[in-house]
């Protein structure tokens, strides 16, 4: 069988994962994840032990978990289409310094925002937590404002990227979470915003997310379920 | 002239880019960072905008940010050593699944703990961030002493890999800053340790880290200062 990716709702990060299957081309399958309601059971938790999302189920049974990994595998399918580069190369080290910022200090950035999310209204340490997590993104949009200024993609060269796959996942987050006013805050960021919203696989990508009628400009073969799935990952 | 590496102490994460660099056994040199009283001026804020460590200055002049992508560089001199692993092998998948969840989960959980290290004693806020560290790294050691079980190093195969290069740098923070006793709490997780703190190349990094005569096993080429740098970085 395809690949299949689980993907959380609301607001996942294995959002970016989306938009790089649609970019590869390749036949993928997606499997929901509801993150508020976390499927119970062992099927879940022999792809993600540690109930996570993205994870990304191979066609030879492996379970990959962590989003910088399957970024990593799906960039690695097909080197031709630019998502990944050759390991080894300048522009291989450029995009990893890219994607480990992102998946390392800008998405640790709103974890006290994501804190505060799931408190009561209210609470008095809501505040306190969606502080902590402006002051720590103002730096991350300063520093990839910086980076877009003067090149038209995330990790630089002609083509978008894994890093820009990613990037637009986890960059809205500061206006899903009412932290930022990025059009005002950091303009030139959120052109690059814009433009990967108008992006087919960006704009499959929110479809899916809300479930509305998707259409996939790549190899997305339908959804499975957890159930479907139970028989392969039993084996 | 040589890779140079920006390393930090004290308790720097870049401990495993030291590592990695002895197992790799290629010329380097070194260049110390001390966070507490960092360096003004421009020369490391050409190798590191965000005034972080590690960062390694390339043969070339570029220079690399962000501890995965320099591990991932190291890697790819030489895969003969076995540090890294070829693009698209499911071996390459398994060490970026580790060093990913290294660098992201296991790494922040011990955020709130440094911020608590920088407030002074006895302040009411202390205790509360040092909890709520050990809340979360119980989780990560809980899952790293799975992942080591049964099996040699951490992302498997019969080679160390810079997965445990970059793990023995972070493990330790536990004991650091007196959250956990590793070895009665986690005691086959403090097996693996106790495995690579016998290890040359991390006999090495520590004795460089503490400033003691330091035994390179590796390519080691001694140590370089920003000052003899800055033609370089000028450049
Ligand atoms: N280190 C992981 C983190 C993934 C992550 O934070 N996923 C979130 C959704 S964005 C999640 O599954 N959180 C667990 C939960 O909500 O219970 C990665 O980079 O893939
Ligand atoms: N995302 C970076 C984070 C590096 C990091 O956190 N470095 C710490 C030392 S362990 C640092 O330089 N902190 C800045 C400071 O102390 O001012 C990476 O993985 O390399």
């Amino acid at each position: 069988m395809e690949p299949v990716l689980f993907y959380g709702v609301p607001h996942g990060c294995s959002f970016g994962s989306i938009v790089a299957l649609e970019w590869l081309g390749e036949p993928y399958r997606l499997c929901r994840i509801d993150m508020l309601s976390k499927p119970e059971g062992e099927a879940f938790a022999r792809v993600s032990p540690l109930g996570e999302t993205p994870a990304l189920l191979l066609e030879d049974g492996r379970a990959l978990t962590e989003s910088f990994a399957i970024m990593h595998n799906i960039g690695a399918r097909n080197l031709e289409r630019k998502l990944g580069f050759a390991q080894g190369t300048p522009e291989f080290d450029r995009l990893n310094s890219v994607l480990a910022y992102l998946h390392t200090t800008f998405h640790s950035a709103f974890s006290p925002a994501w804190a505060a999310y799931k408190l009561a209204e209210g609470d008095p340490n809501r505040e306190v937590l969606r502080t902590l997590a402006r002051d720590k993104a103002v730096h991350s949009y300063e520093h990839l404002q910086d980076m877009v200024t003067g090149r038209e993609w995330l990790a630089g060269g002609d083509f978008k990227s894994m890093a820009d796959a990613y990037f637009i996942g986890i960059a809205r987050w500061g206006e899903d979470l009412g932290l930022f006013d990025l059009r005002k805050e950091y303009p030139r960021l959120h052109r690059h915003m814009q433009k990967l919203e108008a992006d087919p696989g960006v704009i499959f990508a929110h479809a899916i997310e809300d479930e509305n009628p998707a259409t996939s400009s790549g190899g997305f073969r339908g959804h499975v379920t957890l159930d479907e799935l139970n028989p392969r990952l039993a084996a």
